[in-house]
């Protein structure tokens, strides 16, 4: 499964535990991991690595099970796919459903839909401006151990600093 | 000759025509070359380079007078040109109805105008929406070998996927 | 102190003065010193860098305290600090309004706030617009020595020419 | 713990477990992840998390503490250790008998030395040198997971083909 | 067929024969596209493209089923089939005597050998040798349009230079 | 004049006084900027321009006079001059012994030879192998302020260390 996982929410969860319903392994992979400190990216790589394995940990989900890999994005999407089996474990099913991502993979692999991501307060940016907000309401739609990792990291006053520098860059 | 050719169009045949008549040689230059399997940019470079060779083919152009030669962007535009010499062969004509590229080459070439660009229906903006709406007369925007092209690579699916994953991409 | 510097207007140079009255010496960093002829950033990191030492010699700024360094940017925030950190000489103050670049240092300076940068014309945004207009007022809002090289690079046809360009690329 | 591990060897197993004896948790980092297919690089990035995913559980290793995590090299040495920061989890102490990398932590972390790096056989040229050579031996050097692995992907003639192409490329 | 054509020889003449024999279509992709004014690769894409343009006219190949295009490298080699599927038309047999290029195409194309590569003389190695000693054998060993284009555009020199440059920089 | 400057030596000292004695202003472009802690290049950016504005001061160069701008590579050499251009102030005079910068001016500019350089101590190479054999004739061969910079920065240490780390990297 692929995601930006900014954070990694409740529906990611969702779909980890589908995923080892249905297959052996688990592979991860956190799209655009180079970005960092942006308001649509605000935690880095590293950040969102420990947030996935802290909150797969908590679900009690094997983690010998389970792969969680950085990718950085490709300009060139015809080369994208390419890049991301030279980067992951072998693997034969992804799980999207985003038909895009399907279209790249020239049909090399079969695709499968996740059950459970569509839900409104399973997703980022509204998680994100929940938290730019101060709606303390944000910490229903991630795991627990996600929620102490951005408290942690300062990340509730980074996001509320994001969304207001970003439409107010003064010098830069 | 430069441009995107997200598709090649009869606006961009006929200025292959004018330069022909013009000058000895035409190189047609595909600028955006990475991009691709977005909106904007639907088609692979190397599917652009089939279009066009196609379309000349099919218009009785001599390909011995043609160069077709796709370029990568460089976010550095003063460094451009520099760029676009070393990748194709000397030229002393660019035929450009963009103020903008014609200054990025420093007078170093002369500059004439296209004659017959601006027609409305002979834009890939328009011709894109076309092809997303389903409206079957972009075809007659295009040479038949363009339109057989992007019939043959799935094209018209994938321009109705982008512009719907675009505005609503689920995980990425 | 960092910025862009399209180009370098009053409040520049008023935050070099501040700099220099408590500080033995000032770095000027011009970031994202790889763009330019674009409407945002239609200057290039040469002409940027000319502007300033000018600017800087009209006002009897003793340039022995002084570097004028052009920084490109970097995709990864994160990261950005220490990229910056390496290409230039050591300082331990960084004068900015701006929150954003404070959250990427790591505490590992001392971070001072501009005093005159917040007027509304001492503004990139605004002085571009202004040039754009034809409005010769622009060239109150700069030192002399920088509209004398924006005259003599042609800057002022380059930037009505990119706002006319940016909004209608015909053919790019 | 960082290295390139072309392939992962009983040494980088050794330094694996005393990483876990001294501390809580082990980050190993896949350097120069991006390389692959060459004589001296190998392996692909995911070929390396599969092999020290497997050599971590056939040493009954628990997974629960250990992050193995895919990086690319930065041409600029002095911003590295900003971008290692930025992609893996935090941490306080770096495993490395390489002065040079010490040297660019900015004394940020504790340096440890590894202990039973050194001895000649475990030493990943050697390595593919005996692989190379057709010699079994090597089987003998790397951990059973870590041997299947390699003959699973063809690992053994692909070092040999490079080897052979390294040294007399026909074409390219 | 794949090849850096520094410069192009009769060896690659014969084989784009070979290709036209066996084949409806070729395609000739030139490698390391973005090198050039270094001793091992003197000349830049563009010469390249005009070289081999010229070449198979003078042969009296028929240009209507000819491609020609220019490729940068890749730095990641798993990545790079996807990436030369992005940029060329269609195809389904690969010539190439390099087993590390087969190897890359992960059984999704054929692969053909070429037939009359490996003459000594028709070598680029050999064949820039001979021009930076001042032998003028190695026309004999190119198209004459080739060896033109080459002395129009200061190749000679151009190569005697740069093998003095590459062993001795002073400065840079 | 154009150089890495790794470090700056009394040779490209009296390049700088040549320069200001023939031409109203001077440009030292530092080259590969972006290169730093590796045995060849032991210096950041930041430190060299350092050097070089306390080398110019010490000299009692008119620092009004003088530019220090520090360029990243570029592997397109036929498109390195006009980045060089986008990059610095506006020039009419190139110095430089190598025929083969001058070669990528495309006559845009003069080029003059500089008088002194040639003298075997004053050489990059050199300085760094005394340094790293610990000879202390290196500081004859730099400025003082230089001299002073290189050990600050703990410059001595760090090229010991590169000599040894470079030819016996360990794990990376």
């Amino acid at each position: 499964m692929i995601g930006r996982f900014q954070p990694f929410h409740n529906g990611h969860l969702a779909l980890s535990k589908q995923v080892l319903t249905e297959c052996n392994e688990l592979v991860i992979v956190i799209g655009s991991a180079q970005f960092n400190y942006i308001y649509k990216d605000p935690f880095t790589g590293g950040e969102r690595i420990e947030m996935i394995h802290e909150a797969l940990e908590e679900s009690e989900i094997d983690l010998r099970k389970c792969y969680i890999i950085p990718i950085i994005n490709d300009e060139n999407n015809a080369r994208w796919f390419g890049y991301l089996r030279s980067m992951v474990p072998r693997f034969d099913v992804l799980y999207s459903g985003n038909e895009f991502v399907a279209s790249l993979t020239a049909a090399t692999v079969k695709i499968r839909k996740p059950l459970f991501m569509h839900q409104a307060k399973y997703n980022g940016t509204y998680i994100r401006l929940q938290i730019a907000k101060g709606k303390p309401e944000w910490k229903k739609s991630v795991p627990k151990s996600v929620s102490t990792i951005i408290e942690e990291v300062g990340g509730v006053e980074r996001i509320k600093m994001l969304i207001e520098t970003d439409s107010n860059p003064q010098l830069w």
